[in-house]
């Protein structure tokens, strides 16, 4: 873009509707005046990039070749740094970013980072989200990272509870039952010493109405939005970089 | 893109809400089974294109070298066709168009072409936009292109009633009085024998309610939506090729 200021670029598409909800929310959450004042944004949102969960299992083609081509491309046009509104795909930002060589924003640590600023002396996070997200430990890892304990609801809540809600949001079906399938989640996170709650999926806030109201819940897209206008819509807030390392 | 699909281009930020609204309601409006089945998108949104109604007015400059780099970038990174989720814009498409050797689908006939079809006979289309849309004649000549009378409020009713409701909800206060203003511009349409109207302006239909009860509203943001889907996710609904000529 020619007006020389900081662009975000967007790898999106993973799903569509939270790449839609994460640029949304970025638009409505800019403290601009007027449209001149917003952020430049370019976005690559292809819906077809190989399904990160089955690569993280073993079941399918890596995605990692379309990311780094979408990345490419934002960088090529300008982009300072992306952001990837999809918590599964952070599992191969760090290939992503080293092979673009391009900065990409850390949703998972953005999001530890807000659920531990909730409250003083919070450092038991649970988090509810997919099996992808799971099985790559990433909220595990940052959360060592930064000195936290994440807990992860035990496999039977998984499946009788997370999966189920996931599913039914999915399929555009949001109502009690799903809520409450989410609030009994929370509340064993709750049994089990959590302070606080991250919604690592996009599905689940949907549905966490009830669950809010038994620990502090931290949607990880608003995390990923106040990082993204942190880092480029003013000087940084904080000492925390919070992008993704290339090491 | 890779993966040998059509893909659309939003040549956005103008305004940014505005283009966060037509993508959700393009993500929404898909009729997808899974993410694998929504359009690849690529977006290029810079909120720093220069000010299309001034430049119209004579008291600025140009958009289009902002918008023609923009539109170069998009095709050359695989869109087969642009989406512009702005009315005035569309005043500057042809050039665009043709300096970025790109079709550019256009909202103000899918507009007006969604208002005719609301009713069998319906011929003259009331229009509330913006003073920019209005200078630039931009529906009175699409619909002399498609055989429909156009209709826009007078001077009186454009000062008094739409301009302050766009201003009302620009500035965050969506209320009952610019509701009432938008309802009034729609009664004096209807008194002038529109058949049917058109918010032809982001703004409007967040204050359209209490009017659409007196004749048939079209959201131009739908329209451009329907468009899209109709011409990339599936095979051309209609004849009508819908796309901004270059002559």
């Amino acid at each position: 873009m020619r007006h020389g200021r900081t662009t975000l670029g967007i790898l999106g598409g993973m799903g569509p509707l939270a790449t839609a909800e994460f640029y949304r929310r970025l638009v409505r959450g800019t403290p601009a005046g007027r449209d001149q004042e917003h952020l430049p944004v370019l976005m690559w949102a292809d819906p077809g990039v190989p399904d990160r969960t089955a690569a993280l299992l073993g079941r399918g083609p890596s995605p990692v070749p379309a990311m780094v081509e979408g990345a490419r491309w934002l960088s090529r046009a300008g982009a300072t740094c992306l952001a990837v509104p999809c918590n599964t795909a952070h599992a191969f930002l760090g290939q992503v970013s080293r092979a673009a060589g391009v900065e990409v924003l850390d949703m998972v640590g953005a999001a530890l980072a807000a659920a531990a600023g909730r409250a003083p002396g919070t450092r038991r996070i649970g988090v509810l989200a997919t099996r992808g997200t799971r099985t790559a430990a990433l909220y595990e890892r940052a959360g060592h990272r930064l000195g936290l304990e994440v807990l992860q609801v035990c496999d039977r809540v998984q499946r009788e509870c997370v999966d189920p809600a996931i599913r039914a949001v999915k399929a555009g079906s949001a109502g009690d039952a799903a809520e409450r399938c989410i609030e009994r989640a929370v509340h064993s996170l709750a049994d089990r010493g959590a302070q606080a709650v991250i919604a690592a999926c996009t599905e689940i806030p949907l549905v966490s109405g009830p669950a809010a109201r038994v620990l502090p819940l931290t949607d990880s897209t608003d995390a990923l939005v106040d990082l993204a206008l942190a880092r480029l819509w003013q000087a940084p807030r904080t000492s925390w970089q919070g992008t993704v390392t290339a090491g």
